[in-house]
C-alpha cells in the first residue's frame, strides 16, 4: 500500500522503529507466531500461521488467540501516530466471531479509526487464508490509551 | 462452592465429564498453561501461572492472552448448562482491562448470566494474585451458541 | 445507491415492504424523529434531526439515543436479509463514541456484515452533518437474532 | 443502601448536588421520563415507567432507549467518583439484551467498577419490574472519561 493516499501525519517520525522494537519485545507474538508483514501511519498487517498448539476444542485456532493477534494490530496501528514519547495500553476490545478460524494461515489488519493525544479507536478484521481465498473470520473494535511517564510502562 | 445454593439445574448430567473432555482438547489450554480449578453447573474457575513466553511489550501477559483464558471461563460455564449433544461456539466477546497483568498466578472466574436453548450469556473476571491479595485485572462478557448436528463442531 | 453492486441476496423479495412496516411500528423513531432515507437488501440509511429533547448535558444529543439509531439501522439491515417469516431480536452491540454529537442533523448508515440463519452480525456508523460537511461520530457493532415462530415476536 | 459500606471514597464532597443538577439538564431523561431513585459515591439506581412512545416493533421498551438509562447509569456512578471540576463522556459501551423489555417498570443500576484519574469503568443493569417481581433484561459494561478544561463540556 503506499503511503501517498494515507490520511494520517504521523507525529513521531521515527514511529517504524519503534513500533516493530516493540513488537519484538513482545513474547507472546514469537510464542504464538504472529509477524508484522507490512507497516504504515495508523496500518499495519500481520500474518499467523496455523499451529495446533494453539487450536481450541473443534481443531480451530481458539477464538482468544485470534483476538490477541487482533488486539496487537489494534494497540501497534494507533501506536504508530503517538508521540515519540508515549507507550501504549488497550483499554478495551471488542471481538465478533464470524467464522471458524480454518485456515492455512491467517492475515490481521489493523487501522486507526480516529487517533487522539489521549484515547486512540482502532479496528482490526482477521482473515483466513485457504488456497488463493480470504475470509473475514473474525473483528475488532478497540480503545487504546497513550501513557507518558510511567515508570513500568515504555516502548 | 457448594452445589446446593447454585441456581442452575444442568440439563446434561454428566456435565462435568464433558466439560473436562473438551477442556483437555484445546491444545491453547496446554499451551498458555491455563487449568481447571473448579467446576459446576454454570460457573468454573480457571488457574493461570504467570509465563514471560506470553507477555506483552511491558513484561506484562499480553491482553489476548488474559482473554484467552475469560473466554474458556464464559465458554465452559456456558457448556455446563447445555443439552447433553450441544457444543459450544463463542458468538462475540467484549473485554475491559482494568489493570495490568501483573502477578505471579492469575485466576479466572466464568459464570453464566442467562442459559438458553441456542444463545446463552457469560461473563468472567480475571485476578491476579500477589501474595495473598487477589486483584481485578479484566472483565468480560460475551455471548456463546449451542451447536448441534454440525460435523466440523463437537465436544 | 444502485442495487447491481450488491454482495447480498435477499431471501423475501418483499423484504422493503416488510422492513417499512416494521419500522414504522417503533414509535421510538417517530417519537425520537428517526427516518429511513435509503434501503436496500443487507443496507440501510436512516436520518434523524437534531433535537433538544433528546441532549444529554452538555447539549449535545445523548449517546444512547445515538445508540438507538445506530440499533435500528443494524437491525433492519439485518431483517431485510432474513426469511418471510422472521422477526429480529438484537442480542448485543457496542457503541464507540468517536466524536460529541453535535449537529444539525445526523445520518446513520448500517450494513450486514455476515448475514446467517440464526444470527446476523451487522455495523452502522453515525454522522453528524454541519453545513456540507459529514463527521464520523459513532459506530456500532451488532449481534442480531432470527426469531420464528413466538407469538410475541413478529414484525 | 448504607454509606458505611461504601468502598469509594468521593473526591468531590458535593458529588450528590454535581449529578443531581447535571442529570437535570440532560433533556433526554426528561423526554423518555427517567428519574433518580437512589445515589451515592459510585452507585446510582434509575427508574423508569413503561411507555409506548419508545417502544419498537413488538411493543417491547426499544434496545436503544434502556441502552440510554444504561448509559446514563454507568456516567452519573463515575461522575460521583470524579474531581469537583471534571465533567463526564461516554468512551464506549456495550450491552447484552438478556430479555425482552417488557414490564410496567424499570429499574437500572450503576456501579462503578474502577474508578481513575482519566478513565472510569462502570456496569449497570436494567431490571422490569412486574408485579413483584424484578427480572434482568439487559447489562451493560462501559468506559466513561473525566475531562477537564474544555469549554463545550462542562457539568
Amino acid at each position: 500500500m503506499a503511503e501517498k493516499n494515507n490520511p494520517f501525519h504521523p507525529r513521531d517520525e521515527n514511529y517504524a522503529h519503534k513500533v516493530r522494537q516493540s513488537f519484538a519485545k513482545q513474547q507472546a507474538m514469537k510464542s504464538i507466531g504472529i509477524e508484522i508483514v507490512e507497516l504504515e501511519a495508523g496500518h499495519i498487517v500481520l500474518g499467523m500461521a496455523f499451529t495446533k498448539d494453539f487450536t481450541q476444542q473443534h481443531g480451530f485456532i481458539h477464538g482468544g488467540v485470534i483476538a490477541t493477534a487482533l488486539d496487537s494490530a489494534c494497540g501497534y496501528a494507533a501506536l504508530s501516530l503517538m508521540e515519540a514519547e508515549a507507550a501504549v495500553l488497550t483499554v478495551e476490545f471488542k471481538t465478533s466471531f464470524l467464522a471458524p478460524a480454518k485456515g492455512d494461515h491467517f492475515v490481521i489488519k489493523g487501522n486507526v479509526v480516529k487517533p487522539g493525544r489521549s484515547l486512540t479507536f482502532s479496528e482490526a478484521h482477521a482473515f483466513a487464508i485457504v488456497g488463493d481465498a480470504e475470509k473475514l473470520i473474525a473483528s475488532m473494535s478497540a480503545t487504546l490509551m497513550s501513557v507518558r511517564d510511567r515508570s513500568d510502562v515504555s516502548e
